[in-house]
Order: C-alpha cells, then sequence, then structure tokens
C-alpha cells in the first residue's frame, strides 16, 4: 500500500536529524563518540533522584501523578519565576526545550516565511523549522524580505555547534536590528549555566523582554531523561503557546515536574552544577589539549568558554559527510559540521561533544580521528 | 505592543479547551465536579510507583535518565507489543495521546483537507484538527468531497464524550468505506480496557491494520501524570510520525517510559486494573442510580459499559452554556455538550463524568444539578 498520497504539504520537508540516525544503527558504547549532544551520565543527580523521587511523591501524593495545568504546575513555575528574576506569569513549562522551539515555530511560522538564524546553527531547530516550511535565512547573503520575517533563532552561549558565545555588543546589536525591523528573537540556551572560564553575558531576553522568547532545559542541569524545559516570554505569546500546547500534549510530565520543582528549589541543582562543571571544564581541557597533541596542521577548532561541544576546521579538500561512514567503521563518530549549516556547506567542518565519552577514552578516540584524517591528507 | 501581527494563519483557529479554562479559575476541591476527564486517584498504583521509581534507578541507572530513542526505549516497546500482539516495528510510544492525535493531523492534514468524525467527539482532537485548519465533518450531512477525506477520527469504546461504544457491525462498516473511499482510520481508544459489563469488541486497528493508528494511553491505567501513550500503525506511517517527533520533542519521557514498561511488564497492571474496573464500575453505577433518583422527567443519558463519561439529555428549551456559570455558582460543574459538537450544536446536553468525584460527594452533587435543572424548568 501506497502511503504517500495520506501525507501533509509540510511532509516532504521534514529532515531526519543525522545524529539520530547514527544513534538508530550504532552501539554508542561500542565506538569512540563525539556525535552526540547527550551530557556525562555522571552528572545526574543519583542520590538526589533516588530520595527526592520518594520525597515527591510523600509531599505531593496523588498531585505528582494527575493531569497538571497545561502552563506547568505552580510549584515549577515560581521555583523558575525566582530563580531567573521574572514574574510567574512569563514562564510556560515545556515538554523539553525542542517542544518549545517548536511551539514558537508553530505559532509564528506560515510556509514561506522567514526564520533568520545564524549558520551554523542547531539541527534540531533546522528540522523543526523546515518541518513547518519555513525559509530559513542567515544574514550573510544580504537583506531578507523584512516583512516576512518572524522570527530570529540564536543560541547566544555556547552554541551548538560551534561553541562560541555572542558578545554583549553583538546581543545588543541583534536586538536593536530586531526592534528596527520588528521582528521577534527566539533564544535558545540550554548551556547558560555550564560555563568553565569567563563571565557570564546577559541573555537576550534580559536586553528585550519584550519581544524575547528565552527557552531554558533541565537536560543539562538535571537529567534529559525528565523531558523538561521552559519558555521565558511575554505574557501575549505565552498566551498562544499555551491553547496551542493544550491540542500538542495537554500538560507536560508531572511527575518529572515535582521532581524538578523539588531538585532546582533546594540547593540540590546548584551544588549538583558546581560538580557538573568542574567535569567538563576538564573534559574541554582534555579535548583542547589532545586536539593540540595529535591533529595535524591545517586543522583548527574553537574554544568554547561552556556547553558541550566545539567545531573543528579542517583543510577544505576533505568531506566530512563522505569521510563519515569510513571513521565510524574504524570506530569514531562526530557529526558532520555541514548538517548545521543552512545552505549545507562547509563540508570540512565536524561538531565534537566532549560531555559524553569518558576522560579515559577520549585521547585513543581523537587519536583515531587524527589518524583518519592524517590518512585522508596524505 | 502588539503581537498579532506575528501569528501564524494558524493561530485564529486555535481553540480554547472550556475544560482547561475551568481548571484555570476553579478550585476543583472546592466545588461538585463532573467536568474533568480525571482519574480517581485512588486508582494510582501509589506502592507499586514507590518501589518501581527505586527499582527502575537501581535496574537502569543512568540509563532511565538519558536521551532515549525517539520512538520509544525498546523495553517498553517490546512491553506494549506483547501486550497488544503487534510486532516491535509497529509500536511508537507518543508523549501522551493527545500527542499521538496531534503528530497524525500533523502528517496528514493541510489547511482545507478533510477530517471525519462523529459528533460529539472528543474535545482535544477537535483542538487539534483545528489548530491545522482542518475542515472537520461528519458524516451525518451528506457526502463529502472524498479527495479531501484524509482520516476518519473515532473512539470506538466508551466514547469521550457519549459514553457510547461501536458495535462490531459499525466497526466493519466503517472499515469497508475507508478501504472504498481510501482513508486512514485514527483510532482513538484511551478507555479500552476500563469494561465494567460486557464483552470487548474487536479494535477497529485489528480490523484494519493497514490503514489504522491506534491511539493507546497509560493516563487511564497507569496515571495521566506520567505523559506517555502509543500509536500501533503501519510501519509507512509510523516512520513520518518518527521523524516529525525528532522535531516536536525528540523522545518521550524515559524515566516515566521505564516506569510504565516495568509496570506493564510485570503483573502489577493487570492487578491494579483490576481494582480500578471495580471502583469505576461501582461509580457508574451510582451515578446511574443517582440520575434515575433525582432527575426530572424530560431528562435522559446513555448508559456507558466502560469508561468515563456519561452523557446526559436534557429538555430542549434549557441551554447548557447558559445555564454552567449559574451552576458553577451553586457549586457544581459540567462541561456543556455542544463543545463537543463539530457544528457547536446540541445546547441542551452535557457530559457528565463519573471517575473523579468522591463516591460519598456525588449524591449531593447531583441533587444540586438536578435542582438546577428543574429550576429551569420551572
Amino acid at each position: 500500500m501506497d502511503y504517500t498520497k495520506f501525507f501533509s504539504d509540510d511532509v516532504p520537508s521534514f529532515m531526519r536529524s543525522p545524529v539520530r540516525e547514527i544513534f538508530r544503527k550504532v552501539d554508542l558504547s561500542a565506538i569512540y563518540s563525539f556525535a552526540g549532544g547527550y551530557p556525562d551520565a555522571a552528572t545526574f543527580p543519583m542520590d538526589d533522584i533516588r530520595r527526592l523521587s520518594a520525597a515527591v511523591l510523600e509531599k505531593y501524593g496523588a498531585k505528582a501523578l494527575q493531569y497538571g495545568a497545561t502552563q506547568g504546575v505552580p510549584e515549577l513555575r515560581k521555583v523558575i519565576s525566582e530563580r531567573y528574576g521574572v514574574p510567574v506569569e512569563n514562564v510556560q513549562v515545556t515538554t523539553s526545550s525542542q517542544q518549545g522551539i517548536d511551539v514558537c515555530t508553530r505559532i509564528m511560522v506560515n510556509p514561506g516565511d522567514v526564520v533568520l538564524t545564524t549558520s551554523p546553527t542547531y539541527l534540531g531547530a533546522l528540522q523543526s523549522f523546515k518541518s513547518y516550511r519555513a525559509d530559513v535565512r542567515t544574514l550573510d547573503g544580504g537583506e531578507p524580505d523584512w516583512s516576512r520575517v518572524r522570527f530570529f533563532y540564536a543560541i547566544p552561549d555556547f552554541q551548538n555547534p560551534s561553541g562560541e558565545t555572542m558578545t554583549l555588543a553583538q546581543r545588543q546589536e541583534l536586538v536593536a536590528l530586531a526592534r528596527e525591523k520588528d521582528f521577534i528573537i527566539v533564544e535558545d540556551s540550554p548551556y547558560r549555566e555550564l560555563r568553565y572560564e569567563g563571565e557570564p553575558v546577559p541573555s537576550i531576553y534580559s536586553l528585550a523582554p519584550e519581544r524575547t522568547l528565552h527557552q531554558g532545559s533541565f537536560s543539562k542541569i538535571f537529567a534529559p531523561g525528565f523531558r523538561l524545559g521552559w519558555i521565558l516570554g511575554p505574557q501575549d505569546l505565552l498566551e498562544q503557546i499555551y491553547i496551542c500546547k493544550q491540542a500538542l500534549d495537554l500538560c507536560p510530565p508531572v511527575f518529572d515536574q515535582y521532581m524538578a520543582a523539588e531538585f532546582m528549589g533546594s540547593g540540590a541543582l546548584d551544588a549538583n552544577l558546581q560538580k557538573s562543571i568542574a567535569l567538563y571544564r576538564g573534559k574541554r581541557d582534555l579535548m583542547l589539549s589532545l586536539l593540540q597533541k595529535h591533529m595535524p596542521e591545517g586543522v583548527s577548532w574553537t574554544h568554547p568558554e561552556g556547553g558541550l561541544f566545539l567545531f573543528l576546521t579542517l583543510p577544505e579538500s576533505i568531506d566530512t559527510v563522505a569521510l563519515y561512514d569510513k571513521a565510524l567503521a574504524a570506530g569514531v563518530a562526530y557529526v558532520a559540521g555541514s548538517f548545521f549549516y543552512v545552505d549545507g556547506s562547509h563540508r570540512n567542518t565536524m561538531r565534537m561533544n566532549f560531555s559524553f565519552l569518558d576522560k579515559e577514552r577520549m585521547e585513543p578516540g581523537i587519536r583515531l580521528l587524527a589518524d583518519i584524517i592524517k590518512g585522508e591528507q596524505a
């Protein structure tokens, strides 16, 4: 039976995530994987989670297992509101920040509307934008038709995939442009609290709360198995997100929300964050030193001040998409950088995750990858 | 600042759930609520959940807290596959069956495409269909343009809101029509396992697995605070749902999935189900007898063989939408039946939930509602 005739006009624009496709086929534990954006399981606060899962059932009882409010349970909204200094009315809990990106696109974008972003940018966001047939553009190629621009999507802190952070001046410039040309900014900031050096830069939301939808995530500060994020934004926009979310999934996972509320509301999150930051700083430093040690000349990389990724640029003659199967067969995985480019360019780049792989496995993994790259150069 | 200019063309078609709006404003515990579709908290297997939350962390460790596969974790897909006798490849786990309905609509419906359903039908499904600007129709008003019909949405078992169950002949007739006119059937069956009398009728999926997307839910057999459902369907359709779901939320809640897998895979679900069925049967019988005792002449109701709802028809002169504020002020809540009708008709009907309210509060609630109705007749 041929099902294609039943598909909506959006379906041909659906993009598969090459990252998720890798995970579908490969046993990650059997290879050196720099591919995913997985946190290190050592950062999951197992003792807290064990303690809290009992405490949540004790404290909230059936309420933690019943349907909850579409906006999120009041206890979690309050804790988020207090941590980030934002009124409760400006907080919407999401079933992951991926859902946050998706629902923002859903309420703002018609087929053909322009979504601006940087290039490279987060693949999961590209998937969402394209699934609504947005015209995804950067500002590099000249001025867009401003009347069709709905929002600019930015990952200002330790960007996925580049690892780079927008300066305050760059944020202010973006805000000024948004005010001049009258568009919304979707600020995706799942790694903001994972800073390993330097001073935090004010969020775009803090600079332009009237036109920013700020996406937060529990995946990197708690555990991604609890599918939870949040949006901070103007009430008039959150109201449409709230109505849309009723039809999407009624409410975010309730037990998960009480777990997150107790974790964030107590000192447990901050204590765990200190440990995560120390662990990830060490891993980043190790990867930087291993790249220095093993990579041949002509390979360069970014120096992220936080987050989970750095970005490699290889000699132009090397195609990382073509190289991928060879690397995987040899036992090492990365994500080709071109997947993060709106136009699929930069085929000589790759995203490297330094959070997931155990420290002791990092050197053989980097050495293997360096050898493969050297083989291409020979 | 005026945000309406940023909204997509879908937004004006968003419907607020009157049920969720009630919950936003009213403290449910302070009134007699027949309004929601909430399970009785007494059916939540608290002891199992306490035991399982510790056991899941022990057995699966960090895997229960990490990102998971978009299709659902293999352990849960396997258990669902075994329980319902369907290959694992035909099982997609969803972040609630509401998401299941939404994603089916997303992959099949363009603005103006026809979605067929019964009238009345589930409000949350109407919200989803309308949010994609579907042309929602019933077969009562004559033949639709068959070339625009994408799917028929049915709730064959103990329907929400009517409480009625499709006979085998009706299911066979629907399947024959679907095959003749070439459309898909979305079978929504969250209450299927909550049968209080009579024999189960074969699912539509079992009659036409090649063109049915069957929606299951853990909300009524486990707990709705875990946002989990599943879709059984043809692989070619599930494949597009899988790709779409990557952009929607990456994966269903992982800890919740392991909880559900352990609960369903052990005998715990079936043991708990027996208790839930006994409890709900008693509540249904009580409501039926209380309606008999208190309702004035000219009021009739359905006799559900299972599920959570029955449907009241009042004399035509009584408008339950208009009556609603008066009832709420007096301390009793229902959902006006017309919200479940595609055309907003049947303003003399109401949906009554018998699962949520404590048994001892049911008589004063029904008496109060009966008095209000009698007052309208006077």
